[in-house]
């Protein structure tokens, strides 16, 4: 179990990283994951650096971006990723059937990935543009 | 290489799939997924059936679902299932900033989920809530 | 792509497994794998003394034992693996039909395996017995 | 941890595929995969349908689909699913020592599909043909 | 949960294996993982002997091993892996520094890994030397 | 195949990255990666800065980071990360026999992995301490 740096234990270096989570996603604390990182305070700030640039509203909007991460972290097995982005996508909206929904795919993709491979099936010529 | 079967070669139980399969989207050609299991017709029909119920219009919007199908397929490392699906998505209007987002959030996922899972970070109480 | 060791450059170590391979599986070459993985021969000793042992007959039957082997490659995605244990699943008697269902079990079971981590099922009590 | 549709909780859709279930498997309860699942009735139908259709006896018996569906599982790392299908397998008649023989292939299959893959092993001509 | 054979129930065969680790190891104690696969001596001979061959120092010191254990594991998502080999690493000298660099080198390969694959990136020509 | 943007054809704000990428590593090239992704220029900075921080020497040696990374990419199975990598770690000394080692690491801790997932062993109690 991960030793978790609570905000009254930050250091200056990652109360800093702490105010800006809070900030940027208007909440009023820190989830364990921030917490378990901070023991390595440049991590915390890179790993903070890149989700705050990458799910910044963009081409995509948050959702959709929210229900990708929730995808990979289901094919991915990790407990904790799909608890803490199911929690941001119904944040953001996402409703019970959309999350049927995202589940069936994420489910059929996974069978027929394994199908593409097992069958070694090559890529259409028309598939190949980039 | 898989064996593909052609238009020109299919059983009726075979031809008959196809026909939906170019009827259901609007096409005139059948991509070579389909073509190689249709060396087992029972595949082919099971494959097909749940990827019209699973694919159709509902909760979520057909783009968002095959951007989730190219999240999959890019973590699971299948060249095919990323070549059709982005070409599925590409049809279906996404746009080059859209995909560039997509695969930079499928790169961070697939980052943040092995720090959670190398810190052994505890899901937060308030994420445990069904 | 590797560098081969060819039967006819073997060293004294590594003409011992090849000659080995060849008695045990009763053929006249010697595929990729061991040439590729002889650059460093105790490792070729190694991986060879292991799948002697562990694909030899025994309470499972060789055929069973070669399915296992192409269903746990297609999951992972390893094109060389799937190649060489359905040629050596079909030399010991799989049929086109059997292949087929094969690959239906692995692409059901991966989808089914995200589907229980997407939605977090709990073991059953029944299923806890040992 | 997922909702559970209980069985006197059931709506007459999803009552129809419990029944079916009970049924086809000959057992007087429903394990929690199809209870989490239920909450989306569709999906619950559509992956009882694939499991009938994939996991009833054909070319290959239902124990070494069963087992198949183990080596699958343990790959992918789904404690809910090795539990489950490791259950079917024994009901089916798998016994220890098959089980672990099945264990054994499946971590030396793990582990030389990463040899392979690590040292850019080529398919060799003899195993290209289809 | 695992079946656990403990030191005092061993068989013969089994004890003299648990003899050996100790020995090597020079520890006192047999942790869960060869209790676990005791349960089939052959598979818990077979597997120490690999252990104990491919950890040995050599090229690689034991700890550069070590490490390399646990970034698979992590990438494999195996908690008990992670955990016995973290405690290993930390024994050979490992530092929570190192460790937490470990990591980040874990982190930000797995999600490249998805960028060059999301994007089919194409290998240089500098890099196909062998 | 990824579109690459080429030294000659690119934006003064990729340019300042190319330049960066040239002197951080004193080489007078840009591998594929880099120039794949330029097509994004704001995931081109961000990788970089990353791979920049992440893989400077540290705690860890840049060598053992590059190991660390090639094992990770084996592991995903993504042959551009290897064939790079690969070639990073050459460049800093690894010799044959090291690679030979790693390699047979990586395939153990493969197959290791699945014997502890496949057994449910539980974690030991003196594991637990953080």
């Amino acid at each position: 179990m991960a030793a978790l740096i609570e905000e009254g234990d930050a250091s200056a270096e990652v109360a800093i990283v702490y105010a800006d989570i809070k900030a940027t996603r208007g909440v009023d604390w820190i989830n364990n994951f921030w917490k378990a990182i901070a023991v390595h305070p440049a991590t915390l700030k890179r790993l903070w650096d890149n989700v705050k640039q990458v799910m910044a509203p963009g081409a995509l909007d948050p959702l959709t971006k929210e229900m990708v991460y929730v995808a990979v972290s289901i094919t991915n097995n990790c407990p904790y990723c799909i608890a803490s982005h199911t929690a941001s996508a119904r944040a953001k909206g996402m409703t019970d059937e959309q999350f049927a929904e995202l589940r069936a795919v994420v489910g059929l993709a996974n069978e027929t990935n394994r199908i593409a491979i097992g069958y070694g099936v090559p890529v259409d010529d028309r598939f190949q543009t980039p």
